[in-house]
């Protein structure tokens, strides 16, 4: 079986007899995403989102209803750690048992006490991150970026031949809806002499998929692209909340730093590798007279199947907006086929040298933004470097994000003849400085 | 009591009845550095270097000689994480019960049982690293880096009002002994049109200090300069390889990628805060026309206190050496006090903007190299770029690391009427490309 093959799991017909499930927009059960969750008063433990609802794995697993014994005992756990470790075939077993218990009426009576409504549940980091790394595979993104810097010259000449990538902090990294406080930092503006100490006065977010690693290399071990895919277990979203005054200042010579690393925010629900399978399409061709890449990044099945299917979108709702009862405003939307450079590849890249990666490593795309202001990924290009405020319905404007901004990021994936599936939200609100 | 306050335990009088340790040059009595080892077929606990052995912690804490149950259950895991965790008054109550088993003769019967010969021993990483960040503190190593790339203008603006820092990767750090594979990445010679992907022609080490974090922070809560040393635990020797022909091509615009995250090297043994308290000195005066740091970063007891009297020195054991029965050759050698940033501020400016730092996180330093070339600590400036290769004693010479190479680190404190201590070596040797 291929990384991109489908059977019955994606059945676009297939329905649960968890009746919020049926046309959901994120998860019905085709999508079947893991995370871990606690219920109200009670300790963490593994589920899968069906509809409005959070099935307990765990207890699926204490009461022996999967037959592999290395499922089980990865399933009672408090963290998806294990359970990403496990070969693929393992959690294409796991995706199949779900499947199965979610849409044969048989398994209701016994599962049903094991459902909690998600409303009334916290959602937890999937996993332990061992180590966080962010890349910068949104092209239109780099170009825009690289513009404010050197308008004649957005791309360095490394950013077509390499998957340029640093590493990011894990300790930071939070579930969806753990707030945002403002970070202060050294910044100095242009017209300053000295740099001060103050809060950051251009906090933005970056949409960003966050990628997640299931098994792991050995140190010196290289993953060659035709592996790649045994050791991606799925994607979420990224906000990579950025302090833009810090950056500007600090970044030269070793890259962002407490620009970044004050906070990251992630879609709590992994939507797996083996959910995607329907949604994977061909990478889109490059531009002409682009370089080919490397050979050690080529790879035949990966050019074919290696993008995905996914919309990417951004809401904003500001203080004055939640006063006045009104929706978030959508800021940008944008398809995930803006990304320069496949998954498989990063992970490739990533381990080419021999640096280990590990089962519940998180790597970061980077940015990804469409070729025009519809789909800019980070306020820092809808406003053009703040020179442009971002006009909101309402009457507002944004050049960066103000106290009391709650941005929401979403994304979806869908293709012809499939259920559409989604990533939930990755949300969080700022709060002011210290 | 501060945190350059010593007591009886320091008292270079003070000897044990562990013979080897009387005089040794790195584990007197005065050290008591804290680690993980495992004897002969046995599995891993925590322990500390006397003389030319190590007493098994571990055990000691099982058969309940320590009076604080918190440290007693502390010492019985299989890493110092959670002893680092403790408040720093625990950590200076088991520094005293320490010296006074290893000095005490009537403890001699006792522990002896639990002493095993460090040569009969394997060390591992004294803790599990969250997060590895690496710092560019050394002025020197700094200018001499950015001569080769900007010769009218080495240091950057922002270089002497912020401690320059960027994330490494956690997963790859190992201990002193692991041996290095040469890493194949991306590279471009200048005279090149195209990058290639073969193995690294510019391998080099670099001399640092790490930095282990003990007692963390919560996210969004800074620590004051004047907290700081709660949030020290101590210090080791750190090889952070660098293969400076990947690093030169990737490195724009976020910084060190996968020249540095294929392997760094630490020493094994923690020499504690606590321990480190005599050879505390004052941070050298800044250059005249130098800024004044920003009030965060500025403290009376540390400006007075925030330096270490540490001699640092590299050697290097090549091939040729080895089987002609030559000793290691002696690259460089130079102090600490070549930091342009003191630790506490390094550790202040990290959390400044809410960073959350954790127990067992581990900081590095950057290279520390002296004005001279006899304290470069790095082959890239011996060797000014590998443009003058450095001439070794038996009359090979290197540009950069051959394979077969073996670094070794090694570092003394010193101070009048005291004992010197010292950090044990970090050493591996470089192992050919795959």
């Amino acid at each position: 079986m291929n990384w991109w093959s489908t059977d019955e799991t994606h059945d676009a017909q297939r329905t649960s007899w968890v009746k919020s499930a049926q046309g959901h927009r994120d998860f019905p059960i085709q999508n079947l995403p893991l995370g871990v969750f606690s219920p109200q008063q009670q300790g963490p433990r593994i589920g899968t989102a069906i509809g409005d609802a959070i099935l307990d794995l765990t207890a699926c697993a204490a009461e022996a209803l999967f037959s592999s014994p290395a499922l089980s005992s990865c399933l009672q756990r408090h963290s998806l750690n294990a359970l990403m470790a496990l070969p693929s075939a393992q959690r294409q077993l796991l995706r199949q048992h779900i499947s199965r218990f979610l849409s044969d009426p048989q398994y209701r009576d016994d599962l049903t006490p094991h459902l909690y409504p998600q409303a009334e549940c916290t959602m937890h980091l999937p996993a332990q991150i061992g180590d966080f790394t962010d890349f910068y595979v949104g092209l239109h993104h780099a170009e825009n970026i690289g513009r404010q810097f050197r308008p004649d010259n957005p791309l360095l000449p490394n950013y077509k031949h390499i998957p340029i990538g640093y590493h990011g902090r894990a300790s930071s990294v939070r579930a969806s809806g753990v707030n945002v406080r403002r970070p202060s930092g050294q910044r100095k503006a242009p017209d300053q002499d000295l740099p001060r100490f103050e809060p950051s006065q251009r906090l933005d977010y970056e949409l960003e998929m966050g990628v997640w690693i299931s098994e792991g290399n050995a140190l010196g071990q290289p993953i060659s692209i035709a592996d790649a895919a045994q050791h991606f277990a799925g994607l979420c979203l990224l906000n990579d909340w950025s302090a833009r005054d810090f950056q500007a200042w600090e970044y030269q010579p070793l890259g962002p730093f407490l620009a970044k690393n004050f906070h990251s925010s992630v879609s709590p629900w992994v939507v797996t590798a083996e959910a995607l399978a329907p949604y994977r399409i061909a990478q889109p061709p490059r531009p002409a007279g682009d370089p080919v890449p490397l050979p050690y990044l080529m790879d035949v099945d990966d050019q074919a199947h290696g993008g995905f299917a996914i919309q990417l979108s951004v809401y904003l709702l500001t203080d004055q907006m939640r006063q006045s009862g009104d929706a978030p405003a959508l800021l940008s939307q944008g398809p995930a086929s803006n990304m320069y450079w496949t998954v498989h590849q990063i992970i490739t890249h990533h381990a080419s040298n021999g640096c280990n990666l590990m089962a519940g490593d998180l790597l970061g795309t980077g940015t990804i933004s469409a070729p025009d202001i519809s789909g800019f990924g980070s306020l820092m290009e809808l406003s053009n470097g703040g020179t442009s405020p971002y006009p909101l319905p309402n009457g507002e404007s944004r050049s960066f994000l103000q106290d009391g901004d709650e941005v929401i990021l979403r994304a979806q994936a869908a293709a012809p003849d499939r259920a559409t599936i989604g990533f939930g939200e990755c949300r969080a609100t700022i709060l002011s400085a210290l």
